[in-house]
């Protein structure tokens, strides 16, 4: 489905309720829209005017001369209804909705639209703007640049757009779909992919209740060799809280969100000056391949505090190699410090060629990722006008090689705007006036170029979704690859002396159909073969008949325990995760998500990411565990749930990983049939609110 | 001893060095001095100038017509000597150290400067001003004001003065330290104490020597009711690698340097942003009390990223009483949220006096202990002159409500400098452009609230430091008043078959001489009086004669394992540290540390600062511990070594700590006689380093 060509450029637009008024909605609208007259058609309605900053006014859409290709509702509430009647019989097709507050009316809108083949922005929305096109319909002043803006609340879209322009970025195209009554985030965001005017995407959704297909857009985006910048929240149980009564709805937990990101290959930020500081990066050099930052600065002081930084924002400030350190050692005073951060220690200010010289052995070496000059460069001109001259020429040295060099470069400047400031932004070398800003764009950028986004292709058939307990759960995984001690059903005494002889002990005995066995007493360990029949006789009296399950007991020592997690989320689909286990994983939370399915190497990614992953590596002399075959678990759970649409969870924990070998010692899978059974599953009700109507956005 | 007052306001000021060459420090110099000389004599000096700026020129200090009472050296380092010299046979007792670059010929000035009883600042200084007097000495542009500025690297006083600036904060004091020959930071931070110019002090020191005079100097400027915020690097192994090779010696562990900060009643932040932003806020208001803030908006959207950059910030979003829920709904239409984050939902669009009129309800609530406004209040009358008064008024209101109902107000606007942001800047209400600068500066200055410092009282009577081993450690720390099992020396078999009559098993042999018991096998847990013999026997051929413990093994269940621990910081003296004990404790880095010693009230704050303090209150079903007997132990291992100057380290690994009791059930005392025997305390080889002599600072 194409965006509707008079979101883009209209050949012709009606302002309905156009006003003299400065304070009113009605009156930016009426101006931005006649900025556009000299390439489309502009009039302008009010009821009770004849003539509006200096135009013909009509008082209603019928009286006008021809159908307006796109109607912008700017009129209270209650006319809206009856304006849209008149605007359909008129023969209008396209929408936008700038009044708010509708309530209930929204719904037989909605319908009056879709009877019609109509199609609507907003309501609620705080309007659109096309550079390209000239098409201004919103508040505020738009700059045109290449960056897009869609958003769900129009005054963060204003913020971001605000930022932007304080920072020199102008605006593509900007989309604020308040109430997305019709047209959603979604739609916009897939007319973006063929925009040869967007470079970089501004996001901001409340909630992700198209999840799969945000995702799928994203993506084409970055193939599309454009960056987009996803601003969410649900960080904290404020934000969380904000967003259930704002929407009536549930929003995805923020990791997921992230995980989508990355899988979409997008980037997901916290605030609109991270997204604004970001976009300049991305703006101006494509994301670093690798976290290595080189730190170059004048002063030891400075160039301590962005290695912390650095660090702070997940970037690498590795030691030099010696023969980098030399050849940076014969260039520079003694007093200089060359293992990274280079501290040039005065040589600086002797002579500014130094700070090039060094960007350029820097950058040769492959040493680095990325560069960043902290301090006082962009500064000596400024305070010293007679070598003004000589600092630009060392920016222009820098922007040479940074665009020819490929590494790409960052600048935190002391001033704020110095004529030198002014030169590297003609250069598009993103500088800041804070080292907090520039190195948070630039670790933000890199992450984004470690993930360039995959596909999220199923390649295992599908297996048919388990009956519940633990004896299918079993058979449900060992199928899928997952390996499980040997164990044997047994629904009896007989069953249980015979299983006792095909059996390794110690045993485990597990009435399997028991979902909280510790607490229901319905798992007994350490069994042997001539304790067990007592033991099972005990729990057969106690919890009846049912498929109990004998299991040979895991005694590995130098084990590490994690646990797998797959659940299908309310918006985004399928998801992994993989964690911390045994009794203190709720404390620490040490867990990584991913839309499933993943890959091997996104698999791998994800005990990357573990803060326990040393664990993992041979822990105070134990050693190391066998990787490969936690990374097939993750990888098979993964497509188990992916493959399947009738699992909507699974949970093996603990998976004992030893030095050879996952064994999966316990697991729970529910199936849509069962989870409908037991009630257990909390998505369910999640998605029935999802369903619920939207209030006010903006 | 008293700050030297030439370095405040002198009668008279010679610059040695004094230039016409704009791009020279000579330059920024004279015309510095000479912008003071309706207050003082101001002389220039150069030998091959007859004028400069204007003025007569002298060739040396000795034809000066008077000795001036501080001497400015702005001359190539190898003229410093000489300088120098004639400056004190003029009887010049007074100077500042611009040059740098001097090396070896530090030491021989040192000298001089000590033998003739004068005094000096630097070298390596960027230089000095006085706002209240006038005296302006350095490289750059000052503007008087409140904050004061002490920093060991210029460059970074210089960008810290600069963002100030642009902030609209003013400087009292700015000294550059540089090398510190002579006076150093602590003791220009003694004489801030009494100064009436100063509110706030900035200070950045790369290392920490001074530690115990400069923790007490912050608390003395706390206590006089100035706040002072803390540059320090460390956090970043690229940070701590520049710092040892800049001056030689290894810095405090940041962490260390925080519990300083605390028990000072300072604040350390990361980066100059964070400083100015924080004094901006202190500057303002006094510290909230309390970490729960209130955060009102006109827009969904950004409500919700406020709260979770104020969680990110250590602040919380609490949830209103119903009361006052109540009390704004009946003022608020329907669609808005009141439950924190308050979302207005237009009607602050709708009445700008409804900003005003919810801050006044929430501030006289008493529930919470700051409000933050964000979005678009600050913009209204930019984009719409004829509102432009009525915001005004309501910014008035805010200003008059947060002087008077004493709760900080810090503001977002989307407007970087609107009239409306000006107002609120007349009214000293904190004003910031992003979401991410109001709510860092709030959390910040929260925290400061949070931490008003503390006397390092030593109230217990030192004990003798104890002999090396397991069972003089044991006899050193029951006698402070730590439990530990019972336990008795045994050297023979006969003392240890009497012993395993008197103890309750199971029983623990350790051989109480080994430092690596584990590894040694020196330890044998789990021993009944029957084995505990023939145990002893073997280890005894082993391991030879020495003092054996045996021991009662603590068997309790429910046991959480902490450990404490204490050291001698090179820099600030006895610390003491509690953290998550067990196996993975190296994994999870779970520890906080304080300055020894500690109060109950601070032990108790250590233990809520862990990640793992849940742990401590009931687990997964099992009981809570017993707190209050892990804050003794706290207490008492941080009054052990901080009364004890013999004493080097403690270690208590673990402390295992029950819902009746805590339990240590292993335990290390380095004394200093200890230390120096087995060379296993790495503090020394610290402390030669920092007395090596410093390089460049700047």
């Amino acid at each position: 489905m194409s965006f509707p060509q008079p979101f883009i450029d209209p050949p012709s637009v009606a302002v309905v309720g156009a006003t003299e008024d400065h304070a009113k909605w009605g009156h930016w609208l009426a101006t931005g829209a006649l900025a556009g007259a000299d390439r489309r058609q502009v009039w302008l309605v009010n009821r009770r005017a004849t003539q509006i900053l200096g135009h013909p006014c009509y008082p209603t859409v019928s009286d006008l001369p021809d159908a307006p290709a796109l109607v912008v509702l700017c009129v209270p509430p209650r006319h809206v209804r009856p304006v849209v009647r008149d605007a359909l019989a008129k023969g209008c097709r396209a929408f936008l909705g700038i009044t708010a507050g509708l309530g209930a009316d929204e719904e037989e809108l909605a319908a009056m639209l879709s009877r019609a083949g109509a199609r609507m922005i907003g309501p609620n929305s705080l309007g659109l703007f096309n550079g390209a096109t000239n098409l201004r319909l919103a508040w505020g002043n738009f700059r045109p640049g290449d960056l897009a803006i869609v958003s769900q609340s129009g005054q963060l879209g204003s913020e971001i757009a605000g930022l932007g322009a304080r920072a020199g970025l102008g605006v593509s195209r900007f989309y604020s779909v308040g109430n997305q009554l019709d047209l959603g985030a979604v739609d916009v965001l897939e007319s973006l992919v063929e925009d040869e005017h967007t470079t970089t995407v501004a996001l901001y959704l409340e909630g992700f209740a198209d999840g799969a297909r945000i995702v799928t857009a994203l993506r084409e985006l970055r193939l599309a060799g454009k960056h987009a910048l996803v601003l969410a929240t649900g960080a904290s149980e404020g934000s969380r809280r904000l967003a259930r009564s704002h929407t009536g709805s549930m929003t995805s937990a923020l990791d997921v969100v992230d995980a989508a990101c990355r899988a979409a290959g997008a980037l997901r930020v916290f605030t609109p000056r991270e997204l604004i500081d970001s976009a300049r990066v991305l703006d101006a050099t494509p994301p670093p391949s690798g976290r290595r930052v080189a730190i170059i600065s004048d002063s030891g002081g400075q160039g301590g505090i962005a290695a912390d930084i650095a660090a702070s924002q997940g970037l690498l400030t590795k030691v030099f190699t010696d023969g980098l350190q030399s050849r940076l050692r014969a260039l520079l005073p003694a007093a200089a410090e060359v293992s990274n951060p280079v501290d040039l220690a005065g040589a600086g200010e002797a002579d500014l060629q130094m700070y090039a010289r060094v960007a350029e052995l820097v950058a040769a070496s492959g040493e680095a990722d990325s560069l960043v000059i902290s301090g006082y460069l962009g500064c000596y001109g400024e305070d010293s006008p007679s070598i003004l001259s000589a600092e630009l020429t060392v920016i222009d040295r820098l922007g040479r090689e940074t665009r020819e060099g490929h590494v790409p470069l960052v600048v935190h400047s002391m001033s704020a705007a110095s004529p030198a400031v002014a030169r590297m932004g003609e250069h598009r070398i993103p500088t800041f006036d804070t080292i907090d800003a520039a190195l948070g764009a630039l670790g933000r950028a890199a992450r984004l170029g470690g993930e360039p986004g995959r596909d999220l292709a199923i390649t295992r058939i599908a297996t048919a979704a388990p009956a519940p307990g633990y004896w299918t759960a079993r058979e449900f995984l060992t199928a899928q690859g997952i390996a499980m001690p040997d164990a044997r059903r047994v629904t009896d005494a007989a069953e249980c002396t015979e299983a006792c002889k095909l059996l390794q002990p110690p045993l485990v005995l597990k009435a399997g159909w028991i979902e909280h066995k510790s607490e229901h007493e319905a798992v007994r360990v350490g069994l042997s073969p001539d304790t067990a029949a007592a033991v099972f006789g005990e729990m057969y009296e106690r919890l009846g008949p049912g498929d109990y399950v004998l299991e040979e007991q895991d005694t590995r020592r130098g084990v590490v325990e994690l646990l797998i997690g797959a659940r299908r989320d309310p918006d985004f689909g399928p998801t992994v995760a993989v964690g911390h286990g045994g009794v203190q994983a709720e404390l620490w939370r040490d867990v990584s998500v991913e839309l499933a399915p993943v890959d091997r190497r996104t698999a791998a990614g994800m005990l990357d990411r573990l803060r326990s992953r040393r664990l993992l590596d041979g822990w105070r002399g134990e050693p190391a565990v066998d990787i490969e075959a936690l990374i097939d678990a993750i990888v098979v759970v993964s497509e188990a749930i992916a493959s399947n649409t009738a699992v909507e969870e699974i949970e093996v924990n603990p998976i004992r990983v030893g030095p050879r070998g996952a064994l999966a010692v316990d697991a729970l899978v529910i199936s849509r049939s069962t989870a409908e059974a037991s009630g257990v599953n909390g998505h369910r009700e999640t998605t029935r609110k999802q369903e619920e109507p939207r209030e006010h956005v903006h």
